[in-house]
């Protein structure tokens, strides 16, 4: 049983490709992480995510605290042996999702106390408490607690929420390291909203601390691309070479290519997953909305020479029918599309790395999808 | 490409084992048939439903002329391709569900005509319509138009309605036998309601016009399961012994087992697909509810030794888990798992008619699942 690393295999500019080893598994750099929020990937049997090429899921420690409850899967086993995943998991803190879905909700120096979106029964999280949970689910990549303000917000407000985050790291660390096993690794959350000032100190003040790796967190809350790319550019040159590097809840295929040329190395989003769940399909030339009249008769798989048997082997006019009629074998197909989509654009992204020809790659993403801010 | 045929190839009683050749392959008998209502088996991907053991699928005519049409479905090269199932399909005449689903009926002497569940608009379905959309969806298997009375019923209504479907019999020959390609097959119904000497009058006009199999229906629709079965133990022992015999929506583990004893060859029923969504699950022992609360800590599979995925590598905590957070997952794999079962139990059969074991099989089913009338 080997421990937590990464290891940088290969550079093209700021972007590189790697691989985190775990006890549960390697992961291979640039990863996108589909979400798995309840103990499931939605829609989707464990071994097909798998199949797509993912190494290694996200859950939610907010919904899996609410239920089936902690403490039940680590009775079960932990959450691997529950959902049937016996590759690595890294879990979030719970903290964006308190502030995001639960009601009654106070925030102080100790932590949050909420209401359960679910049942309205009363919760404390502190960031003691996110790692007591982390460890009982068994995550093999924890998080610490942070708060996540969004973007706009006034400079002070920013930096009053930054640290407070900074003194929930220590505390989590200090956790973590009474709780977690071995192999286990719990990353450091770098905040400080779109002000480099801010986000500098955090980062300083984290890698004081130490962790094996840190994520960059109060992005894609609402600042647009060009604006996060921005925060970007002035962060990730700063974060350790050696360290992988987590840009969370990101996000279109656009935002990932072009947080890969600054230099991030995992990614997470329910996009994939939800847009398929509601009919959207992710294509080399750009999204499309299944239900769209045009596709009625379409007679053509979202992808001829796919590996993946759902972008292949039903055609579009299927698809839209299904989405028509309410059935669920739309979602589950183009939910499976969408993930094989994402791990395809990560492996070609990997690829075009490892041969120095990431500029290419990008000039020709730009000019297939349209996509203009990368 | 050889045409319809049908070969009985071990008896054990009444019952039989035998083989029904299709040009898109055999289907083994007894034989259960999943339901694909509308282009799909509810939440399972048709590679999946084929390996389980299913030989065949049943298709329903209302839903798919409503959505996405006959025409349509024709248009993009026939119901097998459309659902990608390459595998032998049965359609039924659309005429039970026009009376169960859709409203503004109307019956005479032509056909039915009546408005959409979807879109209320206005529809004619007669034998020639029935046969013609069957053969643009290009069904293995037709049915006949028939009307489908519930029991009880007065023996004269009976008697009007059997004979109003003897009719349609013949009509739907003559429109079949202009429609249909090749190797496709269409089967009389006998109904008669439970009458035996409506039934026998039904089955001898039937004879007389001839079909290449029979299906008895107008059963399973209230009358419960000691006179299901006294209604067959009338009808199957005059029935041609060299042609299939389709009890029509048949039906719980038990009514197949005691159909199959009496001689039936083949079976759908939408109840392994539509329980398995709403959290039942067919086990040796019995049928359970997994949203029990009894399941939440329970860490047992459904069946340890199954050889499918669904009923082997999943706790039945985590399916009340998915139940309780209305995860898509739970549906499919409660639905896989009942397939499965059902599978599972018609090769049992096959085995134990071979054998010349039924009755043994049937003491054994009887006591494990404490099922009492066979």
């Amino acid at each position: 049983m080997t421990g937590f690393s990464f290891q940088v295999e290969s550079r093209d500019g700021a972007a590189r490709t790697g691989i985190i080893s775990t006890p549960r598994g390697e992961i291979r750099t640039p990863a996108f992480m589909p979400v798995g929020t309840a103990g499931t990937v939605k829609a989707m049997f464990p071994e097909d995510v798998a199949a797509t090429g993912a190494d290694i899921l996200l859950g939610n420690t907010y919904h899996l605290m609410l239920r089936p409850g902690a403490e039940r899967v680590a009775a079960l086993g932990g959450l691997h042996k529950f959902m049937n995943w016996p590759h690595p998991i890294l879990t979030d803190s719970g903290g964006y999702q308190v502030m995001s879905l639960s009601s009654l909700r106070k925030l102080t120096e100790e932590g949050v106390s909420f209401a359960s979106h679910i049942d309205g029964s009363r919760h404390m999280l502190t960031p003691e408490r996110s790692i007591e949970i982390q460890c009982l689910l068994g995550a093999d990549i924890q998080m610490q607690l942070d708060e996540c303000p969004a973007i706009p917000i006034a400079p002070d407000k920013a930096a009053e929420s930054m640290r407070l985050s900074l003194r929930w790291a220590e505390r989590s660390k200090r956790a973590f390291e009474e709780k977690s096993k071995p192999g286990q690794a719990l990353f450091g959350i770098v905040q400080g909203a779109n002000f480099e000032a801010l986000r500098r100190e955090s980062l300083e003040r984290l890698q004081e601390i130490g962790f094996p790796g840190y994520s960059i967190g109060g992005l894609a809350v609402g600042e647009g691309r060009e604006e996060m790319f921005r925060v970007l550019d002035f962060t990730t040159p700063h974060m350790d070479r050696d360290k992988p590097r987590y840009l969370m809840g990101v996000g279109k295929p656009g935002d990932i290519v072009g947080a890969v040329v600054r230099g991030v190395d995992m990614f997470d989003c329910v996009l994939p997953t939800r847009a398929g769940r509601h009919g959207q399909a992710w294509t080399p030339s750009g999204a499309l909305n299944i239900t769209n009249a045009r596709f009625a008769q379409d007679e053509t798989p979202l992808d001829p020479l796919s590996a993946c048997p759902a972008s292949r082997d039903y055609s579009k006019a299927y698809l839209h029918h299904l989405f028509k009629a309410g059935e669920y074998l739309g979602a589950m197909l183009l939910t499976w599309h969408n993930l094989h989509y994402y791990q395809q654009l990560m492996a070609s992204l990997r690829e075009a790395i490892a041969a120095g020809r990431l500029a290419d790659f990008v000039a020709a993403f730009r000019a297939q999808t349209g996509e203009e801010t990368l």
